[in-house]
């Protein structure tokens, strides 16, 4: 049964661009023209970021159309601004599928019960109210969850997912420095914490592969860690990789490399910083920041398609 | 210096109640006549679910007011509903802080850099707008976080909260029974996972140690494993612990005192279920909910003063 991977992969293709925007409109990206209309026309202080966010995301949604097959709104970047905030993340994944973008919200959900039931329901389901109405809360087609507390926090969202073709990343070798402190720590036998929960992952989502081999469940695996990610790549096979830490952080064509199968498939990686605020190395107010975003994806597709010699 | 875990000590004692109401609104919970009142008056299915769950917070705060020092929203029964449960979220903040209660937002965050800051400015911070202006976005005092990205998913909690004496939770021992997939593996040297995390919280929270010796880094420890509540008692004597799974999870007075420390500090204990859908037990429609919620909270606040032998 075609899954939300399968999903994924054709849209990269279809693109031959294995990127994924991430849309973490910190307020210092958004481009003065923006910022002074916005200013003008709106009095409260949550209402303004969320219009200033939204509006700048809209921008970046039209500059990469065509280009790039999915964006991946991280969560924070909305909530901190209450629920206008939250309104202008809900507007930007309606948008966002409207154009025919896939949407990774990243949120690194992670609880248990009927709690993960709560988060899977308004994230990957569609809730039905007491009326009778069915409302989906985001229009959203994966999220990223966070492993420590087991199965528990993972299958609500699988089982949540699954008929409408929605997936989930698990964090498994992060992109930061102090990823080595608990997911390097070395098991009894031998694995390191970030091996097991790999192997975990696979375990619980055996029974959501798809067309092309790679399960509902996949896997967030740091952009700047080649080396594990290519033992990562080898030992798990039905694990769709997406991968942050591009650009900015210090990841680059060839670093992410190793997360790409033989096929040039598994794998797609996230560039947030470089993309979307690609308009302040040119310096200006950011007037043409749709034109710097384009060239900056248009850049990194063509160093990722050299990059992977086979494939794509 | 002062910092949240006095407060909380302080806030405990002056009650002498070690609880925490969590506040988990499921729909199901919801009494039916505020339910029948807000279909009256509301047409859309998110303004009704987050109308509802406001008037039963409201409802339960004035139930256990004078009896419950501390409560803890669990923010996925909030988002869920989209940005008017976002709202429904921050008036209920809003509404605990002008009652007098402590706020502990449990949403197990996570994430590095200028994400996790993004997260602690919304939560335990006040965000300055471009116009000068400075809004709190929720009215919360401790936020809980997951510790799975080590220190960079940590500190920028820590650091933006000191100076509003505002706190952290990280997981350490959750109580679902899943919760040993991963926390319980067992690293070369003999520790567990869990205890590993348990001793990077004292590092992590080294700077942070209030009056009363409890660092602004706490302890998400589940009720359902005094065992290990106790061994981690005795080796963390700076970790405050916040105890989830007391009554509906199976924990009770008796499998809670090993959180304890000699002085009857050093823990408070979270009950969601067992207190806000006590009316259920009942039967009835709910009419009634604030009195069965009230005895709940005065008999588990009872049964935790007896088992703690010594103290308050």
């Amino acid at each position: 049964m075609k899954n939300f991977m399968d999903k994924l992969i054709e849209a990269i293709e279809e693109k031959e661009n294995p990127t994924v925007m991430g849309l973490d409109p910190n307020l210092d990206f958004i481009p003065e023209p923006i910022v002074t209309d916005v200013l003008a026309r709106i009095e409260d202080p949550q209402e303004r970021a969320a219009e200033m966010i939204f509006r700048f995301n809209q921008g970046l949604l039209e500059a990469v159309h065509g280009i790039i097959p999915a964006v991946k709104p991280q969560l924070a970047y909305y909530e901190m601004y209450g629920a206008p905030g939250v309104a202008a993340f809900a507007k930007t994944c309606n948008l966002a599928k409207a154009m025919g973008f896939l949407v990774i919200a990243d949120g690194k959900r992670n609880d248990i019960g009927q709690t993960a039931s709560a988060y899977a329901a308004g994230y990957l389901g569609d809730i039905t109210y007491p009326c009778g109405k069915t409302v989906r809360s985001y229009a959203v087609d994966a999220l990223t969850v966070n492993p420590y507390l087991g199965r528990d926090g993972i299958m609500p969202f699988l089982e949540t997912g699954k008929p409408h073709q929605r997936g989930v990343f698990a964090l498994v070798r992060t992109s930061n420095p102090s990823a080595t402190e608990i997911q390097d720590q070395r098991l009894i036998g031998g694995r390191t914490v970030y091996e097991a929960v790999a192997d975990l992952l696979d375990t619980w989502g055996a029974d959501y592969i798809g067309d092309y081999g790679y399960s509902a469940l996949g896997a967030v695996v740091g952009a700047t860690w080649p080396e594990e990610a290519g033992k990562l790549r080898q030992a798990h096979p039905h694990l769709f990789f997406l991968v942050p830490g591009y650009g900015a952080q210090g990841g680059n064509a060839a670093s992410v490399k190793p997360n790409f199968d033989k096929n040039g498939r598994g794998a797609i990686i996230n560039a947030s910083r470089s993309l979307i605020a690609a308009w302040k190395k040119e310096g200006g107010n950011g007037k043409d920041y749709q034109e710097a975003t384009l060239r900056e994806a248009r850049l990194m597709r063509d160093q990722l398609r050299q990059a992977l010699v086979k494939g794509i």
